[in-house]
């Protein structure tokens, strides 16, 4: 950039790692940048940007719309855009970790990557596929917002009417021209994966690899937990996990669903006679069985209930399904009514 | 070993990562282990160990009641027992640790220890100092488990009557004579960290570093974070982090405390005329003000209120304690008597 260009600024927008790759290489070539965000980004995100930098501008609704505020904003100003994926430099630079990968795993057999615009995509598929063409790529959305999938099927750049993913990251409904020719030149295919699935794929890197990711970063290894488009037995796979900032409420949400979905914490509704005493026999079934309650709730004023019942609804803590149907079995034995062994809904 | 000591298996007991490290060794030379746990040791702990092919045993108590029991079995088997700190061979290899914090990084100005019965603390006090003498090495255990500061402040090896932390790996109620003698010789402090400050530590790594760590692994950046007792402004600190199997129940209880400790979280109870339309004033409030409404609570028999009112509990999703205020400012301007702005216990 010649010293005029930098001292105009640089404007950047971004739903995912962008936003803070640019507030810190504008930091350091001492020149000011602007980012625009979607409104609803994980407050981690836009706080490690300002942190790097650079001002950040929330930009109500989507990526797109935050895209298309930054290029009026530019005209005004005149500051250098940075595209976050439709943009050559920006493609080749993220190429590089294909070319990482190859170095450190020559004999790979498939490698998976997270697509919103699919800048991550196109430049690691143009690395591997260049070098090792026998590598099979596959590029990874949510199932909510398939937009690069769905110009894969139509071969040509489709607009999706909305988004809504908490893999906020890759929320994108419009993917770039230059990333559309070169993912159809390059990959071999477009998986979709749904909400519950990243969240699985989320527990499952927390518990198994002690790591972080956010919703954006672990659609890959979804993919390979649960996708049937695709048979991996046997094969050696790459997964990038391409980001690792998840705001923490959602984080405690996930780890919520992926407990209940696991059979770790459930809810039972138990009608009950209204006289004294029925708790105690209750929680002492629960606490024989070895499971540790979390919460209970007593309602005594349903209108479907005769007037001498009630119900209670009581939350715990468990080790798996098997421990859940011993506790059922048991209740069921000692004459106590299980209305409902209700599923946690994700709050 | 000789092939008669490798046919008798190996026996040992570990509330944190020995269980897991001898599981595995022993596997690899092809002998038999068995390791005792507590009985209360994180499921994910047991697993793991499971699968690198050791027979878990679990024993009802604490650290202490599991190594008396594997002393035991030891008499009865003739197996080999592998001491999980008290061993010179193990205190090496936990030594090694120091070297290659020292090799990464030879300007360091302290490195901060967790300590259970003190393996780690001697191992890595040991070539620390040996190596560089004007390092401060520092122990820490939790304030709810402290053998090892115990045994300094009286400078003889104390035996806790109890101890009770969610720092189960280092959850120890007497340390070694071994590791004792050497962590007097060669560390400078010993450290104690509260509860909330390890749930803090774990929060702050998960947000910061992107890496899950358990309690017991937790407690060194707790010490940096917190402890008045050292000053490291300035320094170049090593914390070692030392076990990440977390149980991720517990996960989810530290996640949920550092929200509301946070102010990400929390719990307005609202006394309310008992009249139609008044649940809608309240929540157009929270939502004008950005917050996220996750649970409510209707109540109309708490016997300290008036006939003709009821109590609302309502539980928000929140950015921070300053968007809290500003809701009970607006709740209050509008009329509405908040009775306590609890904080959401942990559950």
């Amino acid at each position: 950039m010649t010293p005029e260009q930098r001292d105009a600024g640089i404007i950047a927008c971004s739903a995912g790692n962008h936003a803070q790759g640019v507030a810190l290489s504008a930091s350091k070539m001492g020149a000011k940048s602007v980012v625009c965000m979607p409104d609803g980004a994980p407050i981690s995100k836009v706080e490690a940007t300002r942190r790097l930098g650079a001002q950040v501008s929330l930009v109500p609704g989507a990526y797109d719309d935050a895209y298309n505020y930054a290029l009026e904003l530019q005209k005004e100003t005149g500051a250098t855009f940075i595209h976050p994926f439709n943009d050559e430099l920006v493609i080749a630079g993220q190429g590089t970790i294909g070319l990482e990968i190859l170095d450190q795993l020559p004999d790979l057999d498939a490698v998976i990557i997270p697509v919103g615009g699919g800048g991550l995509l196109a430049g690691v598929a143009f690395a591997v596929k260049n070098l090792c063409p026998s590598v099979k790529v596959y590029g990874v959305q949510a199932e909510n917002a398939p937009s690069m999938l769905r110009s894969f099927e139509d071969n040509k750049i489709r607009t999706l009417d909305s988004v809504s993913t908490f893999a906020d990251g890759i929320a994108v409904k419009t993917p770039g021209d230059l990333t559309f020719e070169m993912a159809k030149n390059y990959a071999d295919d477009i998986i979709t994966v749904s909400e519950d699935e990243i969240a699985a794929a989320i527990l499952a890197l927390i518990e198994q690899q002690k790591l972080i990711a956010e919703g954006a970063g672990a659609v890959s290894v979804a993919a390979a937990m649960f996708s049937k488009k695709i048979d991996l037995t046997g094969k050696k796979v790459v997964c990038i996990v391409s980001g690792g900032n998840i705001d923490v409420n959602i984080l405690s949400r996930v780890i919520t669903r992926g407990l209940v979905t696991g059979g770790r914490n459930s809810v039972l509704q138990i009608a009950l006679e209204d006289k004294p005493g029925q708790l105690v026999g209750v929680s002492q079934i629960i606490s024989n069985c070895g499971a540790n309650v979390v919460s209970v709730h007593h309602e005594r004023s349903d209108a479907n209930m005769a007037i001498s019942s009630c119900f209670l609804k009581i939350g715990m803590e468990t080790r798996d399904f098997e421990q859940i149907n011993l506790i059922k079995q048991e209740l069921t034995k000692a004459g106590f009514k299980i209305m409902t062994d209700r599923i946690q809904e994700m709050a």
